[in-house]
């Protein structure tokens, strides 16, 4: 196991009817910025049960975060809390609702323009942030990691701040979300386990068997929900598969990779795919092309998760991979390429981005242009 | 699931060489107080590593916090913190050390007998509390719990105050335990994780399978751990279980019961047992009386954790009870109350106690004095 440092404040507060606390978790004489999304929240209760709890509170509102959250708007936010003094900020919404509000957060305490503290990677200082949950998915609820976007120059680019000191998580506000919607935060939760998961073997058997219960959990309750989003359970189990493949606690003291995403993040700037969606094409990919130096990681995974007992070393990891594969598919997702209309074009304009900027991404940093080009070739 | 809140603030300084780390978290100008059990730290190094991490700072040293710290000593502990204007304590020891150094926290900022915040059962002022572990086994590393015993009147009660602002904890520390130690730390661990996972099924998957992760780590780690004590991944991994077997991260919306800790607590009162040790024999008692009412669970755990997938029901569920005894016994524990002196006069009086306190433990409070003395009756 390696040396590591974790801690994790966010204070969780989980279950039916828990909107109504938000007013209790905002110290009092604060000025309150909520953002949102689009209007869905208008149509599913959400917004009049925030309205509701805060309604003896000072607030203002902010519309329209985006999907892939754009510095664009957020720029727009960021003007509007210093206008009013905003010191306290309540995301209502998926994980680009409060990936934005992250950087909004960061932006309300600095004084020169978003896209610098995007570029830094990085700002500590930050105004306070809650959050409403109502897409399970990116686990920004509860960590201190955001992704934004430049409409501008078709980039997308991780940012760190704080986690929020609260977050809300009630299961009966994904009834409404669209299948498209769920199958996208399944897939999405899966890599965000893979990435802290399918790395170097014997690292840490407590860590391995915790990833290995989100993934049993996440292929277990996938087709119910197909079957029934509202059962409160399988939503409930859905959210906490959500929110601890990643808050830390999967990640303590092991190798972590996340190549799949620095792929998918380029397929999304570059073609406006879901994030979810990107991931379910390039990670089969990734673990066909990088198969011989995560071959340990890949036989435990088919075993522990797949029952792939028996067969040939070679065979094995290959029906890892196409188990993985049809898992994403049972979703209604695309595995390939070729069905999102994404051609040779987008994967060589990838490859130079990744060598324009140096890349060496995955557990050893040995993922750079060339071998995302690999992965993107076994994914057409 | 039910409804839960959540919130662990403590930040886990994990590693060999990490006790260097503590002066970088301790803010300047605090005057400290370390605390310490007896002479181990002396002779495994470590009471040389704090001592060096903590030469530039201004601290006093505090000794003799026992097994099941009494309050006779804590007083003591306290007058001492209070005489020298003490702001930060440093409990470097195992859970007894951990324990009792909470109860100090909270006696810091208490004008009464310290007794007095025990009855009460909480005291959330208190002087931060920063921790280096030497003995995993209470978790209490990573929670806000204690359990504080008063020699004079043979009593031992849980106590809560705040989790520990940091802990420390390195695998190489624990290399010079004695295997009793061990044994019953590992015991100790398992019993919580049981406590929050042999109770009503489907609450959870998700919790249930990290439970489950827990008890297969432990069950697998042991027997290697007695062939050498001195090997830092598996020492590494019984630090992570038991840190995470009792830090609220396996109970997120799950029941719970401790009605095997409570039984236990009596024994150790009455007759000075180490607790890991009367958690061994009580547990399979617990598991036979009540196999009624968790007979789906304990199923479960049988057919996940030791693989009983055929049988009879009724044979199943004593299995699951014998795997359970029988992996106690193979850390060399004994597994009843005859082998540690223990007769029905101390089960009467355990029963009268429970009777007195108008006890009702477990998960659904109906664990009195007469359903206590039945479980007992059973570890005979």
């Amino acid at each position: 196991m390696k040396n590591f440092i974790f801690q994790n404040p966010t204070k969780l507060i989980f279950g039916k009817g828990m909107i109504a606390k938000i007013a209790e978790e905002i110290p009092s004489g604060k000025k309150i910025m909520v953002t949102f999304g689009g209007g869905s929240v208008k149509t599913n209760g959400v917004y009049d049960q925030v309205k509701e709890a805060l309604k003896d509170r000072d607030f203002i509102e902010f519309w329209g975060i985006e999907s892939n959250p754009t510095v664009e708007t957020l720029r727009k936010a960021i003007a509007l809390g210093k206008e009013n003094g905003v010191d306290f900020l309540l995301a209502v919404g998926g994980g680009s609702v409060i990936d934005g509000t992250k950087l909004i957060s960061a932006g309300l305490k600095y004084d020169g323009d978003a896209w610098d503290l995007v570029l830094r990677g990085a700002y500590s200082e930050t105004v306070p942030l809650g959050t409403v949950l109502t897409l399970p998915a990116t686990g920004s609820e509860m960590n201190s990691g955001a992704v934004i976007s430049r409409t501008e120059t078709k980039e997308k680019y991780a940012f760190y701040s704080k986690h929020p000191v609260f977050s809300v998580l009630d299961p009966e506000v994904t009834f409404s979300l669209p299948e498209k919607q769920i199958a996208c935060g399944i897939a999405d939760t899966f890599v965000h386990v893979m990435e802290q998961y399918l790395t170097k073997a014997g690292e840490s058997s407590l860590m391995d068997r915790w990833a290995e219960s989100i993934l049993k959990t996440l292929i277990e309750i996938a087709p119910k929900i197909k079957e029934d989003k509202t059962n409160y359970d399988l939503m409930a189990d859905f959210m906490m598969c959500a929110t601890m493949g990643l808050n830390g606690f999967i990640a303590m003291g092991v190798s972590q990779d996340w190549c799949t995403h620095m792929i998918g993040h380029e397929l999304t700037a570059l073609h406006g795919l879901t994030h979810g969606q990107t991931l379910a094409i390039v990670l089969p990919g990734t673990m066909r092309v990088l198969k011989e130096k995560k071959a340990q990681k890949i036989l435990q995974y088919g075993e522990r998760i797949w029952g792939l007992s028996t067969g040939l070393y070679e065979t094995k990891i290959e029906q890892a991979a196409e188990k993985t594969e049809e898992f994403f598919r049972s979703l209604g997702l695309a595995t390939r390429l070729s069905e999102v209309g994404v051609g040779e074009d987008t994967i060589l304009e990838i490859e130079r981005r990744f060598n324009e900027r140096h890349a060496g991404f995955g557990e050893d940093g040995d993922v750079t242009g060339e071998v995302a080009r690999r992965i993107l070739e076994a994914c057409k």
